[in-house]
């Protein structure tokens, strides 16, 4: 088994990559490293047998055209994950999230049409909820350019499955955390940030009165579920959820890290107006229909998957709070 | 009244500019001129008084950002029509058809935030429909590149107008025809093809059994509508679709351009397998929402209207078809 994972040194992507590497897969990594995504070099595997590193960008079709030669399986993960920073560079954030999955595809499509395409999606899809917890079947009304944008790319692989016959498939994935976040600023979500800000003994600053309901997923799982779901029996062109295990509201999720990691407290703190702009109160997931397909579900709960997230911050502090990631992407 | 339309010297913008010249607006155009766009420099109106040209870019932030300074309503029309040219070249239309519509967003938010923003939009938005005739309501599964970038444009003019309060509408345009619509090939649309086909006494080749139904309006109409929905009070960041009048089959409406023309003979073909993979069978739009809005309708019939085409392109038949617009735009 070959895979190509773009984005592969990034957060989720280099959790991903060790589960592929593990199961047994050689792997091409795509990465542009390009600040403010969240790609590091040193995310790369420690062993590198059978891993091939491209510095290169999804969006450059002179780079993804022989990144996917021979591929089994692509995981299209490059993109900008900043809903914030969406809304002040929306042009930026239409390049990364449409166009790079565009020519992943038209990478895919000429290179290796029988490969699998697994898109890294997102709950913002859906926007405000209408209910909860939010399926599939949930209309989709994105409230900021990020999601707006990851609409048109899920859309794009479904176009691409029933006018070509590919094998598309689009993951919405939910509040992920973990190792290897981006912790530096709170513009790649709150949770990093949380991060941060009780490993420096400052108070979480919580928005509103913290009580936005939100699923939680820890970032091993998430891989999993990728993983899986790249080699699973999937209706080609649709969405599957990938739920988190564990629900709880902000203000709650920020006391139990303060409880695990043994230090920090929790402040509440007026919404700032660009975020309170496009925020859609409670949201969390349902991933029935995913763990139908794939006879599992994320089991990682919050204390382990907060503890073994702080640990690895307490080691790596310097590391992600002194270099990269603290401009936007251009 | 100051009007701001891009893409005004192509096909439906030209009709408009003229429609917003007759209502006493000053017009600003701005248009690219690229072959394959169906702009004209010839079709700015003939009295140019209260008229200014800009020949640029909507894609380009330095056209955008002057061009839009001072404008009540901004007719963002410019893009690709293309579905077939959307599949061969997806990149482009990516381009012309989000990254165009977000710069004028982007501009509007700059320079003149009070200003009403009129996208034009496609009842291709919908892809196969459900139910007939095809309500707002309807699921928005597009099932062409070009569909998922119009899909995605709509989604960006509802997040300025929820989040940044601007005065945006999407309007949902179903097949137009009528004078200075491009006949060259059958890249925008069949009607134009079939009233070449008629003027050149070859026949109308018509795909499948023609059977397929769709609403037709006549590009006065479509100008009219998008001209009174600039001074409507419509829910900011919401869809209208703009019906045609007329409903007939393909086969119906090329039998009609025959009798009307006095010439011609219609054949049925089998579809080309690039255009069957994107057709989407019978689509009629319900216009009963514009209408209440608006407290009118499009009017001008079928025969009417391919009787003003057919005069149009008699008289000037060797311009459209000698000239420009026989290339893909990059």
């Amino acid at each position: 088994m070959h895979c190509v994972v773009t984005g592969g040194l990034g957060f989720i992507g280099s959790a991903l990559v060790r589960r592929a590497v593990a199961g047994g897969a050689t792997v091409t990594i795509v990465d542009n490293l390009l600040g403010g995504c969240g790609g590091r070099r040193e995310h790369a595997p420690a062993d590198t047998a059978g891993v091939d590193v491209v510095i290169g960008d999804a969006r450059d079709r002179t780079v993804m055209g022989p990144a996917v030669e021979g591929a089994d399986v692509v995981f299209s993960l490059a993109g900008k994950v900043s809903h914030i920073e969406s809304m002040t560079d929306p042009l930026a954030d239409l390049e990364h999230n449409v166009r790079a999955p565009l020519v992943t595809l038209e990478a895919v499509r000429s290179a290796c049409p029988n490969a699998t395409v697994v898109f890294a999606s997102t709950r913002q899809v859906y926007g405000t909820p209408e209910f909860l917890p939010v399926t599939e079947a949930h209309p989709l009304r994105p409230v900021d350019v990020n999601g707006v944008h990851k609409v048109a790319a899920e859309h794009l692989h479904g176009v691409y499955a029933k006018a070509y016959g590919l094998r598309t498939v689009n993951v919405r994935l939910t509040n992920i955390y973990g190792p290897r976040q981006v912790i530096a600023h709170d513009r790649h979500g709150f949770i990093g940030w949380f991060v941060r800000l009780v490993l420096e003994d400052r108070p979480i600053t919580v928005f509103g009165d913290g009580a936005q309901r939100r699923d939680f997923c820890f970032v091993n799982d998430a891989a999993e579920g990728l993983w899986r779901i790249g080699q699973a029996p999937f209706a080609a062109g649709e969405a599957y959820n990938l739920a988190g295990p564990a629900v709880a509201s902000l203000a709650e999720l920020a006391g139990r890290m303060c409880a695990v990691a043994g230090r920090g407290r929790v402040q509440m703190v007026p919404f700032p107006p660009e975020k309170q702009a496009i925020a859609v109160g409670d949201c969390v997931t349902a991933g029935d229909r995913l763990a139908a397909l794939l006879g599992w579900r994320p089991t990682v709960g919050l204390d382990e998957g907060l503890a073994a997230t702080l640990a690895y911050f307490q080691e790596h502090f310097h590391q992600y709070t002194t270099t990269g990631d603290d401009s936007p992407v251009r």
